[in-house]
C-alpha cells in the first residue's frame, strides 16, 4: 500500500501520516521524490482499511500495490535512486566502475592494483576479505586483516571500498571498515544476513543468486529496504544454465527488466558472469550498451598468481583499454563513465 | 590425503598418528570402520610429505584422495554412515520417514499432526519454527516459541524433532531444543552457518541448493564434517529448471549418484520437490524405489488453512495410506520402513 | 471445442454431427469412450458458432475447451488410451517394457539381444536403423538394411518392433517394416514430421524434447492426433539442466502430470534419461513406482563393443534381474508387468 | 584431420591431394585462405594413415584436429568467413541487419514493412512463409504464396531475402525463391534437413537450438558444411532457462565463444531472444557491443495486428532510431553498420 502526498505537502503533514500508519500497527516508509513524497506501508498481510488516512491533510490518494515487492518498486518511487559514495555516484548519469582483485592477498598486492585502477579513472575499489569458497580447504580470505588493508587503500588512493560480508560478524566489521557492504550470490536468500544489512548505515551491493528469478532478486532487496536501509545496489553476475562455454550465463536482459520494475541501480559483474578473461571485455561493453549503471570487474596485476579466480581477472593494461571503450559506448547511449 | 590403519591397529597407534598429523599443522579426522580405521587429513592445500607417518606403527598406507571432497567420500569410508536419533535410524536398512507441518503454527496444530503421523508409524517429526520466506512480509515462523512447542511434541509423543536453523542465533536454540538441525536449500552455501553446524553435537540434515551440482552439494557437507560433526544427512528437494509443471524438478538420479560417491545417507523431500499435493504420493513411491534412505514429507491436518505451503501438504489419511505403500516398495528392494 | 453425445446416441447420429462440423469448414474427430462418444472439433481459430449442432439429435452439449491442446486432453476423453501392438498392450494395467540395442549393428547382434530380452519376458523390441547423431562423422545407422533385420527379429521371435524415423523418407520405410514409429527428442518440434506421422497407420512413440515444457510436449502429440492418428505413446527421456552427474535430468514428475491432463500412455526411458549404466536400474524401479505405463530400455549383449551409447546399455543378466523387480513394484501399486 | 598446403602450392597440387584423399575413401574439403589452402578430411572415424599424403608435392603437414568439429573450426581456417548476398555482406567489417515481419501475412503488409526497413538502411529482408508453431491450430504461414510475395519484395526494393525452410519440400522452394535459407531453432538437430541444406547453393542461416550447447551448435553447422555448403551463418536467439522475465534468456557470451572457435559469422536475434518489445532495443545495442556480426530483428508496421509474435516486433520509427544507435556503437568497436 502506498500513500501519495500532495506536491507541496509540508514535512509536518508527512510526519502526521507516518504516525497515523504506525499507530495502526504498520510500518511507514517516507520516500522523498523530486516533486512529491510517497509513503510506503509495510507490515500489512493483505488489504488495509486506510479510510482515515486518505482524508488527512496533504494526502492525494492511497494506492494498493499489487506486486509482492513494495519499497523496491518504481510504482512507489518513479525516479532512479542515486547512491553517493564519496566522489562516486551509482545510478546517476555516469557509469560506475568498481574494480580490484577477487581477494585481498597482501598489502603489496592491494596497493599495486589500487594504483593501477585509480590511474584508469576508477573511484571504487573491490577486494574480498571474506571469501565464500565451494571447498572448506580453499583460501578463505584474510578476514579483518584484509579489511585493514582495504582501509589503507582508501587512505592512500582516495578510493571508496566495496567488500563482501558473509555473516553477521563479518558484516559488523565490513560496516566499520568499508563504504559499501557486498552480499554475495550464495547469500542472496540468507534472509538473516539481509535483515542485518538492512540495519546497516552503509549502502548494500546485492548480487543476484545463481538461480534467482527477477521477483526473488527484487524481494531480497525488499528485505534490506524493509529494515530501513534504502541504499541498495543490485548486481547481475550470471545465472546457472546447461550452457558450458562460460562458467555462468550472464543474463543481460535482466538490466532493462529491473529498470522497468524498480528505481534501484543495477550493475553487471562480467568477471564472475563469464569466468573467462577473454569474455570479460566483450561482455563489459555489452553490459554498458544494455543500460547497466556500472560494472564490477576483477583486475589483478599478476592474474596467473592470484589465489582465487585468476582465470577471470584482467591485467591492468587490458582494463585501462576497456575503460576507454566503456566511456565511448556510454556516450553513444547518452551516459558518461564514472562522472566524467 | 588418507591414512589407512591396519585392521588390528590399537587405539594408541591411531592416536599417535593423529598427533603426528596435527603436529605437522594439519587436521586429523579418525574415521572408525567395520574392519579398520582410516584417518582423513585436511588443511593441506596440496600434496603433503607424509613419509614419516607412513612408517609409523599400525599404518598400512597413505592414499592421496583426488576428489575435492574427502570426509564425505566413500573412498575414505566404505561403509554407509548410519545415524541414530532416539529409536529412529537414518541410513540403515529401514526407510526413515520424517513428517509434520511446513511451519509450526500453534500448540494445537503441532499436537494434532504429531498424533496423526505417530499413528502412521513415524518416529521423526518435522516442523519449522524459523521459516526462510521469499517475502519479508510473509509469516516468518514462531521462533523460539515454536521450538518450545516442538519440545512438547517430543515429550508427549516420543518423536525425534527435526527443525531448521537459519542463522547462528537460531542454530544455538535449535541445537538446544531439537534432535536434528536442518539447513535449508537457500543456506546450502551459507558457509558460515555450515561451519557453525559442524561444531554442533546434533546431526545435521543438509538440503541441496536449488542449483547445486552434486560436487557442490557434497562440498557443503564437507564443510560441516571438516569441523568435526560427521553426522550429516543429505536431502534432495528439487532443483530449478525451465520445467513449469512442478514448482521444482525433483532429481531422483542424485540418489544413486550420492550413494556411489559418499557414505552419507540421503533423503528425498517430495513436498518441496514438487510443490503439488497430487505429485507427492507418486514421487514418494519413486524416491523409495530409487534407493533413498528416507523421506521428508509435509503433513497438515487442515492443509487448506496452513499458513505456508498448504498446497503441498498431505492430509493425514493420505499420508497413512502412503506409509503402507512405502513399506511394500521398501520390501521389494530389500529394505524396511522405519525399522519395522 | 467438444461435442458431447448422449450415452445411447446411434452411430448415424454421431456421423451426422461429424458431417455438419465438416460442412462448417472444421475437422471432426469422433472419440468413442466407454459410456459415450465425444466429438472433438479442430481447425477453428477461436470461438465457433455451433448453435445448430447443439440442437441436433443425440447431442448433449458443446463445451469450449480452454487448454491449447484438445485431442490429447482428458477433458475430451476421460478413459486411458490403451494401444495394442500384437500381444503387447501399452497404457493398460500392465507395465510395457520395450528393450533392445541403441542401434542395429548387424543381424547377429540383433538376434542375440532379441533372444535375451524375449527370454526375460519382453514383447516389444527396440533398435535404431536411423540414428540422429550430434556429429555428422558418427555412425548414422544401417538404414533400410537395419529395418530388414528388425523385420527378421519379429519373424523369428514374435516381438513387436519399435524404431525411429528421422524424416519423411525414413518414416515411409519405418511404417512399412515396423510396428511402432518412434519420433526422437530432437524432432519433437519437427512439425512436418509430426504431421506425416499423423497420417501413418501405425502407433507413434513420441519422445519429449530436451527442453520441452509439458504444454509443448502435449501440443506435439496434438499435431499427430490432429491428422487423425490417435495412437500416440508419450515418452520422458530426461531434460537438459545444469546438473552434471547424469547426461540428462530424468523428470519423473512429468508422469503424474501427464496422467492428470491427458489420456495418452506415457513411458520412461532411463537409458537416455541418465546416460549411465549404474543409474538405469534404480531409475527404472522409480519410473514404475511413479506410475509410468512402461519403460524403454537399452540392452546390449556386449555393451563395451556397442557402436553407440554402450555406456548406458544393460547386459542381459542385469536386465533379466530388473524385469523381476519391475514386476514386484508393479504389483505393489496395483499393476502387472507386460500382461503377466 | 587437416592437410596444410604450402603458401604457393599450385591448384594442380591441391587437386592431386584431394584426389588421393578421396581415393582412400574419405571426403576432401579444400578451404582456400588468404595466404594458403588447407584441406579438411572428413569421413574418417578416428586416426588415419596419411603417410602417403604428407609426402605429396605442395603439402606442409597433416594435423590431427582434436575437436569433434572440423570444417567450422578456426584451426582449419583462420580468417573470418565473409558471406556476400547481393550488396550485403555478413561477417565482414560491417554490422548486417536483417529486418522484417515474423510472418508474411499479405503482399500489402510485406511491401509496407520492406519500404520502411529499406528506408532505415537495411539490405536484407526477413519474413516467414513457413512458420513452425507450437500449436497445430495456429497460423502456419502462407507457404509458397508467401515466398512469391518475398520474391516481389526483392524485385521492388532490391532487398536480399531470408526465410525459413521447415522440411525438404519447403527447402526446395526456399532455395528457389530466397537468397538465404533459414533453419529454425526447433530444427537445429533435424539432421536430415541440415544435410539437405548442405546440398543447397544458397547460404544457410542456422539458429541455435533452445538448449543447445556450443559444441552441438557448431556440430549442426558442421552437418551443413560436411555436405559441401560452406556458407553458414550462425544465429543466437536465446536459450531456455528458469528465468521468467523474458521468453528466452539471450546468451550473448556465445558470440565471443563462437568467434574464438570458428571462422563462421554469428548474428543475434533479440526479438525471439527476449520476446518483449521493450527489451529488443537494449539487447540489440548489447549484441553489437559484444561483437555480433549482425542482427535479425522483427519489424511490423502494425505490431498489435500481427498474426504472430506481434508482442516482440518493433514499429518502424523505433527501428529507425535503433539503426542510428547501432551504427554509433559499431563505430566505437571499430566496425560499421551494413556496409557503411
Amino acid at each position: 500500500m502506498l500513500v501519495v502526498m500532495q506536491a507541496h505537502a509540508s514535512e509536518a503533514e508527512v510526519r502526521a501520516v507516518c504516525e497515523a500508519i504506525e499507530h495502526l500497527g504498520y510500518h511507514a516508509h517516507p520516500i522523498p521524490g523530486a516533486t512529491r513524497t510517497a509513503i510506503g506501508i509495510t507490515g500489512n498481510p493483505g488489504a488495509v482499511d486506510l479510510g482515515a488516512i486518505e482524508s488527512m491533510p496533504g494526502v492525494v490518494e492511497c494506492i494498493p500495490v499489487s506486486k509482492p515487492y513494495k519499497l523496491v518498486s518504481r510504482e512507489i518511487k518513479a525516479e532512479n535512486t542515486v547512491i553517493e559514495i564519496g566522489e562516486a555516484q551509482i545510478g546517476g548519469p555516469g557509469i560506475a566502475v568498481i574494480a580490484g582483485p577477487c581477494a585481498i592477498e597482501s598489502r603489496e598486492q592491494a596497493m599495486a592494483i589500487a594504483k593501477a585502477v585509480k590511474a584508469a579513472g576508477v573511484k571504487l575499489f573491490r577486494g574480498g576479505a571474506y571469501k565464500p569458497r565451494t571447498s572448506p580447504y580453499s583460501f578463505q580470505g584474510l578476514g579483518e586483516e584484509g579489511l585493514k588493508i582495504l582501509a589503507e587503500v582508501r587512505q592512500a588512493h582516495g578510493l571508496g571500498i566495496v567488500t563482501e560480508a558473509v555473516d553477521n560478524e563479518s558484516l559488523d566489521l565490513v560496516e566499520e571498515y568499508a563504504d559499501v557492504i557486498q552480499i554475495g550470490a550464495r547469500n542472496m536468500q540468507n534472509f538473516s544476513l539481509l535483515k542485518r544489512a538492512g540495519k546497516a548505515r552503509k549502502p548494500v551491493l546485492l548480487k543476484r543468486g545463481m538461480s534467482a528469478t527477477l521477483d526473488e532478486f527484487l524481494m531480497a532487496a525488499e528485505y534490506v529496504m524493509a529494515e530501513g536501509n534504502y541504499h541498495v545496489i543490485l548486481c547481475e553476475r550470471g545465472v546457472r544454465t546447461f550452457a558450458d562455454h562460460t562458467r555462468n550465463t550472464l543474463d543481460l536482459s535482466v538490466v532493462p527488466a529491473v529498470k522497468r520494475l524498480s528505481h534501484l541501480p543495477i550493475l553487471v559483474d562480467p568477471s564472475h558472469g563469464t569466468g573467462r578473461r577473454d569474455k570479460v571485455i566483450p561482455l563489459s561493453r555489452a553490459a554498458v550498451a544494455v543500460g547497466a549503471d556500472g560494472l564490477l570487474i576483477e583486475v589483478h596485476h599478476q592474474p596467473d598468481k592470484a589465489l582465487s579466480d585468476g582465470m577471470q581477472s584482467l591485467p591492468p593494461e587490458q582494463f585501462e583499454q576497456l575503460m576507454v571503450e566503456i566511456r565511448q559506448i556510454a556516450k553513444v547511449i547518452g551516459r558518461a563513465a564514472n562522472g566524467q
